[in-house]
């Protein structure tokens, strides 16, 4: 991490309109310009944005390749208002047989892509019936002096994944989710402990209001080293705005002593060699 | 875990008189009437309990064998009033050419010994120049028809220590502990999520108030595996009671598939091999 000024990071709370990709892109532009009005480098957008979440069997039929269409839209998007662009979308991978991942992929302010990761730890029987788990589970990319990664959904609520994430020096982790109705805590307490636990800020960034057979509780928070959330949204749509401060972060890192203090040499059965 | 009757468990949160085993022998007394009294099958006590947490240059003089004079006083406490007792207490070990352990010890209410636990994430300056680490990360015993362990303070704050426990079958992790402002963002928020995340009970026992350079924070609590406070303690002496329902914790793993879901093949940096 270098010296550098607070990375502006805008979290959109929204859930379009499930099936309607052209829309959603719509809404994703328009949050875009509001975002980069207050001074945002960075908007993060929910899982499955794209889409939807509870688009059923139309995961298939609405998934494209990490340079198709809907990406090279998006990279538009971010040229246009001159801000890096994290979304969620079903992504499929003709290298892999067509196989269809719940993914998320960031594109820099110039359009080009920043990183990809495809979630690995699916959750419930819709998204294990609809998609491959993705085997990788750090992945990281640079913006405005900070290591990014990004995590979604149910991935973060594994204390093990965002450690990884701390070992591998993530500054600011982005988590697309989408939360729904009774995990609340979640959001609420398990998010600003994981940023807490792990030395680096969580931006948690959800969908909102009932969709299929779900209900989404929102809540997306930004939350700092210190446990602290910079930003909180309520449980509509929203767009929330808050720094994330890298000379804050090193600050925080050096008199909290949790990744020195650490015994990896005790942890062997969280990872046992077969 | 097998089926069974709610556990109630009792935690004084006390500091004693810093230096004098003899009096917190006697309040430890006390208080196991006081929790006898409302049907507790088991009581425990802050991190170095038996002599005082910020006693300095005196743990060499005050450390015991884990079955020293105090281990015996403890025994007849926990016989006369019918329930288990885990304290925390300062322990030298002649097999280990003297060295002194931060360790907690729970003794059954038939006065024999539970589990001896030695604190291996050892806190800040005082705790390294005093204590050698403890090198076994899970320590448990049967009580009740559940799985206790125990860990100490600062152990709990690192999540594989708690996930190590989790994953050897521990139903409910007794945590005396000796926390110290600013971090009340650890009794409050930490240990719930602890216990959510790893499917268990967590009781979680501090001392209160000043003591040498030290200002404890009390806020004892008895965490579910729902994330939600059985017993909570203001910041002075009390105690609080609160139940462990083994059926409700076999319904809440049911129900939560955190531990099933892992997926170890991706920790591996957690605790990378030589």
């Amino acid at each position: 991490m270098s010296s550098s000024s607070p990375l502006r990071t805008a979290l959109l709370q929204s859930s379009g309109r499930p099936g309607d990709v052209a829309q959603n892109l719509k809404v994703l532009d328009e949050a875009a310009g509001r975002a980069a009005d207050t001074g945002a480098r960075l908007l993060v957008a929910p899982e499955m944005y794209l889409t939807g979440y509870a688009i059923g069997s139309d995961v298939p039929r609405l998934a494209e390749p990490a340079d198709g269409p809907s990406a090279e839209a998006v990279a538009a998007i971010a040229e246009r208002h001159g801000l890096a662009v994290l979304y969620g979308y079903p992504e499929r991978d003709v290298r892999t047989h067509g196989r269809v991942y719940n993914s998320a992929q960031a594109i820099a302010a110039d359009g080009t892509p920043l990183l990809n990761y495809r979630k690995t730890h699916l959750f419930g029987c819709f998204e294990q019936e609809h998609f491959t788990p993705g085997d990788t589970p750090v992945v990281q990319a640079e913006l405005g002096g900070l290591t990014i990664g990004a995590l979604i959904c149910y991935d973060v609520e594994f204390p093990e994944n965002v450690r990884a994430h701390a070992l591998a020096g993530t500054d600011l982790l982005l988590v697309p989710t989408a939360q729904m109705h009774p995990f609340q805590f979640v959001a609420e307490s398990v998010v600003p402990v994981r940023a807490f636990e792990s030395q680096m800020y969580v931006a948690y960034v959800n969908r909102t209001g009932p969709e299929g057979e779900f209900e989404f509780v929102g809540l997306s928070t930004l939350a700092g080293p210190d446990g602290v959330s910079r930003a909180r949204a309520g449980r509509g749509e929203e767009l929330v705005v808050g720094d994330v401060d890298p000379a804050f972060l090193a600050a925080s890192r050096e008199n909290n002593p949790y990744l020195r203090d650490r015994r990896p040499e005790l942890y062997g059965s969280l990872s046992p060699r077969a």
